[in-house]
Formats: structure tokens, C-alpha cells, sequence
């Protein structure tokens, strides 16, 4: 006889009837709850087990254990084997981020191969609930409480609508075989603490706690695909793209009230972090900066102009403002007021602040570049001819940068200073730049 | 010597400084110790005090503990007294909601008349926490996690980066006397329980908790900012508004894959909860209905259109469609196929289904109506002479409805049938209509 857990949980599959099922099977209870469900009910499907070698020999028992519960049902299985913890040191990974990227590649590369209609996941309620307290815990934005969904693609998950209760007492009742499931040890800490201690007092407060929370879940999903909407509608209203660049217009921007959360939401995927430098980048002066490890955004008049730094490097100017002490990006550039000319180097040059235009500009050299060596006694050369002369390499002219005041040359930086913006005796304000 | 706590604080205030303040004062240990922390730094301040008269002489306690702590202290004070019960009986409130109702209505009366700058209250971030969980306790929507504001408009909530611990030890060192703060039982009982119990096990998960969620609910609040931007911008595009009703335009509506969430964004506002029969409106024939208490959404074609029910009283036709059995709006009428006519009366007509063209039109008569009274051998009459043989009262003109087919009357509904629908020999399919 079924248990009313089957009989609310088969006509949800119905849809399932006759598809290419792959079931993700760790060897967990979870799974092979899963796995005891669908086998009853004669759907057609094949077991995918990844051996994470993270545990040692206990993960080469899991392993084991798959394979013999496959042959002994004549269920088709397939079973891989990660290096997770190098993978996960290849790309600067969590171990569990890291499982997760290698779990799903080779779930959706068997699909493709073997032709499977769907993969099936043996998530349930509480775990979406675990991972919501989790994320709580360590503060989060919406995507941190919407949990995993029902059906994302090809990936189903027929248990989350029920509990981790329902899964142990079919579990108990049918004598299902499993073996621990396997997780990150201080994730494990964390999600036992959770499970444990807290959920059982949630679900205290109200006996409908879970299905109610799912509910609360739903909801946050819809916020959340609205919020995305607006994200979208609004970066049409204001956004230009044009030579991988992407031009923010603000005044259109600034009169919504809350435009913040739109930079945010665009932003964050470029990797920026510095949000509180960025929202002041809106009322600041043109050329004020902020970068990411991989772009730059600057204000540029009415816009924030987004960049990829890697365009940057070899095209643009950057421009740097009277008050600036520190520039860390194309090149490391100090800048300070001092009382006298100390010592001139290579890496250190003292110009008259009266003589400068600001911004200053800080760019590549170009073919018709010319400036007047320092200690030349004002005649002017072209840089190339500079170059030819000191002998540059051809890699050594690429990194090579000018910094410039309006379209004078004030320094080949860490090469030679120009003669027009040396300290003089009429020089009242001295400003020492330095490259480290 | 100024506590970490008042250093962390006071910056904070500086733009109240020269304001005049209005404090919201229970009694309790959190607002005494917000009227502390202000008289310390001589902010000009008066205290607000409710006596919601709910927990008898215990009230009356309180109230008396505000006087005489402003009479000691030299600060103006502001009494009055609700009889909450009544109010929320009156309104049909919980207790809770209407005593927050009296009270912001009273403070914003206060602000007006008094001419305040800012009504303080003493909400902190622990009663953000709880309220967090409370509301997922039992299901909520994103507006049951985005917490207070720190300020609203005029209202500013001073203390609401602080934990309860912090608020606790400024009471103890400063020796600020309060009383127990009043509050609902049923509400208290569950505060209470998330407290003590729950969320000192989620600040154990993280010593930085409770800032973690500070962050979290700063995140939720700019993702619902974003949705509400969502739902006007998408509301602009495909809807209407005339004569009172809205017209939603589904072709343009259902391109979103998302557009259950908007119809949910929008239609709840108006009462409405019914959302699977909403949402399958989108998809049914026209004149399919919905109601809400002051609300019908009808399937109109292309549209889904939204009037209040006051309009439609006097103006709407209502469609009932073929298969319906129970129209309860605008007055209730029951259809059942029968296989003989029974007993025909003022309240239960039938008819001959098949000549009947659907859907059936329920509406007021007008000046030009003519129908062919049951029983008077196929001769018609104007509705307005039938009326006026019958005597009617104009209250009584007023409250009937038609039954119709295309343009033919079927029945003055509770008053007379038509000829042309009778049930005759050839009859094969018979309709039972009946008025409860």
C-alpha cells in the first residue's frame, strides 16, 4: 500500500512518465529515498554518483556502495572521479563551490551524451531551510533566501516540497539502505547546528512552519524576478553600450530615488565591491575613478562610463585630479606637496604646481609625441626618437606611459621629466610625483 | 565619561540637534533609555504616552510613571487614552494593529498641532530580528523582512543599529528606571519564545549576527524598492485606467513570463486572494469573473478588467457562462439541468437550454425593455408598464435584474419568466434556474 507521502508526491511526476530520468545520487539517505521512490513506481531511470575524494577511503565506500546497489537493481549507473580539492585550488574555489561546478558540468555532459530528459536532485524542504538560516547567519542579499527552486531547466527536484521527516520515516518504513551523506566538515558544523537546534524551535512557533516558509520563498522569488525586471527595464532607459564600453547616463539615473540599488545590481557583477566610493562617483567631479579587479568605472560629465581594464591599458587616458595623493592603477603614482627639490631620479621628478593643468592626464605615447627633454635646455624631441635613442625594446615602448598636462608631456614616466614644468626660481608650490 | 555605545550614537543625532523632538514613551526600558541618552545631551525633546487602557489598573501605572518621570525632569508631556478594544472591534483590527493605528494617527496629530520636527521611537535591532521571525514563522512576504526603516518620513527610529544587549547595559549603568513594556499576550508569548530561545542560538551561529542582518534587510529593502519600480513600470505599459475600472491588456501582460507576480503586486491591494482562479482568468473565455469584497475582475476579451463593485450595481452586465452552476454577485442564482420541470415559482424558473445563447446577460432594465410575459400567449410588454401594473415602488424598480439571452429577456428575475425560454413538448434539455 502507498503511504499518503507517495500519494501526494506520484502525481506530481506524472510528467516524468516515460522521460530519460539521470537521478544525482550521492548514496545519502535523500538519494536514495529518491531512488527507492521512482524505482516503485517503474520509471526509467540511471544513477550519476561523483566520487569528490574528500573524505578518503569512506568516499571510495560510497563509491562501492553505489555501484553494488546499480548492479544488484540492474539499474544503469555512471560514477566519475574529481580531484576537487586542485580544481578547487585552480580557480581560487570553495571545496564546496568547487563540488558543486564539477557535480552539475558532468550531470548536464551526461545529459547531453546519454540523451537524458531530465536530471533529478533529491533536495528537500529543510534543506532549503537549513541554507536559508545559513545565509542569514552570515548576512545576504535576496538571493541567499529564495532557495533552490523546484524545477530550474533540466534539473528537478521532486522532494522539496516535503520535509526531512517525511524522507526518514519512509526512510525507516522501507527499509531504505544509505550511508552519511557526505559535505564540507565546517559547512556540516554549521548546517548540524542549524538543523538541530534551531529548525526544530522554528517549527515549534508553528506546526505549519515548513509550508509556510515555502510559501515565503515563493513570494521572495517573485520580488526577486521583479526586481530583475526593473534592473533590466531601467539599464535600457539609462545604459548605452557601445565598444565594450557601457555609458551610464546619470541624469536620467539620478532621478529615480533609489538608484543606488540599480548600481548596485548592475555593478556587482563586474566584481565591484567599493560601493560606498561609487555612489560618490554620481556627484563627483569628471574623472574620479573606481576599478574592479577587471574594470573601471569612471564619471565622465553626466556619465559613469564602465570599462574593461584590459581596453584601458592600451587606449585610455586616465585623468588625475589636483588633490590626488595616491594613484594604484594603470601604475603606481604618488603624489605630495613638498618644501624643496630633494633628489631627482629616474622614479621621482619635482615640477612647479603652478605650471600644471588639472586634471592631469596619464596615457599611452603616440606616434607624433614630442616634449622637451629636461636638461635640454628647452629644444624638443619627438618620444620615438627618445626611444631610438635610449635603445627601447619594443615591449619596453608598450609599457611606457606619459603623464601629461593638457597636451604637454610633464614626464616619460620613470624615463625622463620635461623641461617646461621643472622647479624654477619663481616656483612657489612644489609637487613631488613619485612611481613605486 | 560617554559609553562606546553614546560615542557610536550622538555623532549620528547631530542633524536633531536644534529640532524639536517628539518621543514615543511607553514606559519601557527602550524608550527610557532613548529619553536618557536625549536629555544627556540636552536635545529638546517631549515625551509621548499612550494609555491604550488594555491591561486595567497596570495602564493607568504606566501612564502615572510618565507624569511624574516629566514632571521630575522638566519636559513636556503629552497623555491620552484609547479605548483600543472598541477601535479594533469597531474596524475589525487585532488589538496590536489598531493600538499602532491610535498611536502614529495620534503622534502625526501631535507633530501638526505641536509643531514637532520628528517623532522618535525607540525600536531596535533586536525588534527588527524579531519581527523578522515572527512574520517567517508564519509565512510573509517580503514586506514582513525588510524590518522599521530607520527613518520614515518623520518618523526616526534612533536606536535601531543597537542590540538589545547594548540598550540592557546603558539602562544597568545608568540606573534608568521603566516599567515592564506592555503588549499583546498572543504576541507576547511568541516574542518571547524567538527571544529567549532562538535568536540567541543564531547569534551563536556568528558574533556578527545581528549586523549580518542589518546588512540583509538593507539588501531586501533596495530589492522591494526595485520590484514596486517594477510593477509601475510594467503597470504603465499595459494598463488602463477609465471611468473607475482599469483595463489590463493581456496580450502585452502574458509576454512576461513573470506576470502572475505583477497581477499579484497589483490585484492584492484590492482585496483580492484568489489567485489561482486569477491566474487561470488569464487563460479562460471570456466573462469568467472574480470577486473581491469591493472588486470584480472580469475576462474581457484581450483584457482583464477591474471596477469597483459600486459601479457595477448600477451599470454592469454580468455574463454567466454555459457550465456555470453558481453565480453569487450581484445576487445569487443556482443553475442545474433537470429532467422535468418541478414546481415553477417567483424564485425558480427553467427553461429550454437550447434556445438559450450563452453566455446569459444579468443586468438592470432600461427605459426601451419589452419582454413576453410567461403565460400571456406570445404578447409583449414593456418592462416599465410591467412595473408599473405590478405597483413596484421605485426602490423596488431599482433593485431588479434581468436574465437575458443576447437581447431577449429570459426573466424579471424573482418577478416573472418569458414566454420565448418555456419549457415546451420538444424541449430535450431543461435548465433549473433559481434566485436564493
Amino acid at each position: 500500500m502507498k503511504t499518503a507521502f507517495q500519494n501526494l508526491l506520484y502525481p506530481k511526476l506524472d510528467f516524468l512518465k516515460g522521460k530519460k530520468l539521470l537521478l544525482a545520487t550521492s548514496g545519502g539517505i535523500d538519494s536514495m529515498v529518491l531512488v527507492d521512490l521512482l524505482l516503485k513506481e517503474n520509471f526509467e531511470i540511471a544513477i550519476a554518483h561523483c566520487n569528490f575524494q574528500l573524505r578518503g577511503i569512506e568516499s571510495f565506500e560510497d563509491q562501492k556502495f553505489i555501484e553494488n546497489f546499480a548492479q544488484k537493481n540492474n539499474i544503469p549507473v555512471f560514477i566519475t572521479q574529481f580531484d576537487t580539492k586542485a580544481f578547487a585550488e585552480d580557480y581560487k574555489l570553495s571545496t564546496q563551490v568547487a563540488a558543486r561546478e564539477l557535480r552539475y558540468n558532468w550531470f548536464y555532459e551526461l545529459l547531453e551524451t546519454e540523451n537524458f530528459d531530465y536530471i533529478l536532485t533529491a533536495h528537500h524542504a529543510d534543506d532549503n531551510l537549513e541554507t536559508f538560516l545559513i545565509n542569514l547567519s552570515r548576512g545576504t542579499g535576496i538571493e541567499g533566501l529564495t532557495g533552490i527552486p523546484q524545477q530550474n531547466e533540466k534539473i528537478i527536484r521532486p522532494l522539496l516540497a516535503f520535509s526531512r521527516n517525511e524522507i526518514e520515516a519512509y526512510a525507516n518504513e522501507n527499509q531504505i539502505e544509505w550511508r552519511e551523506d557526505s559535505s564540507n566538515a565546517s559547512d556540516k558544523y554549521l548546517r548540524n547546528k542549524v538543523r538541530h537546534h534551531i529548525v526544530p524551535l522554528l517549527k515549534d512557533l508553528n506546526p505549519g512552519f515548513l509550508s509556510a516558509f515555502q510559501k515565503t520563498q515563493d513570494y521572495l522569488q517573485q520580488t526577486q524576478g521583479m526586481a530583475e525586471d526593473a534592473a533590466i527595464m531601467v539599464y535600457q532607459q539609462v545604459a548605452q553600450e557601445a565598444n565594450d564600453e557601457i555609458h551610464f547616463n546619470l541624469k536620467k539615473l539620478k532621478k529615480l530615488s533609489n538608484y543606488h540599488s540599480y548600481l548596485y545590481q548592475w555593478l556587482s557583477e563586474f566584481g565591484f565591491s567599493a560601493w560606498k566610493d561609487i555612489y560618490a562617483l554620481a556627484d563627483s567631479q569628471s574623472g574620479k575613478q573606481v576599478f574592479s579587479p577587471e574594470f573601471r568605472l569612471v564619471k565622465n560629465r553626466d556619465f559613469l562610463i564602465l570599462s574593461p581594464l584590459k581596453n584601458l591599458k592600451e587606449t585610455s587616458e586616465f585623468l588625475i585630479n589636483e588633490n590626488t595623493t595616491d594613484v594604484n592603477f594603470p601604475i603606481k603614482l604618488s603624489f605630495s606637496k613638498v618644501d624643496s627639490v630633494i633628489e631627482t631620479s629616474n622614479k621621482t621628478i619635482f615640477t612647479d604646481v603652478d605650471k600644471l593643468k588639472f586634471p592631469l592626464i596619464l596615457r599611452r605615447w603616440n606616434e607624433g609625441d614630442v616634449f622637451e627633454p629636461f636638461g635640454m635646455d628647452g629644444k624638443s624631441k619627438k618620444v620615438s626618437k627618445f626611444f631610438k635613442d635610449e635603445k627601447f625594446s619594443l615591449a619596453e615602448k608598450e609599457k611606457t606611459w606619459l603623464l601629461c598636462s593638457g597636451n604637454k608631456i610633464i614626464w616619460i614616466v620613470g624615463k625622463r621629466a620635461d623641461e617646461r614644468f621643472k622647479v624654477s626660481e619663481t616656483t612657489k608650490n612644489i609637487l613631488q610625483i613619485a612611481l613605486s
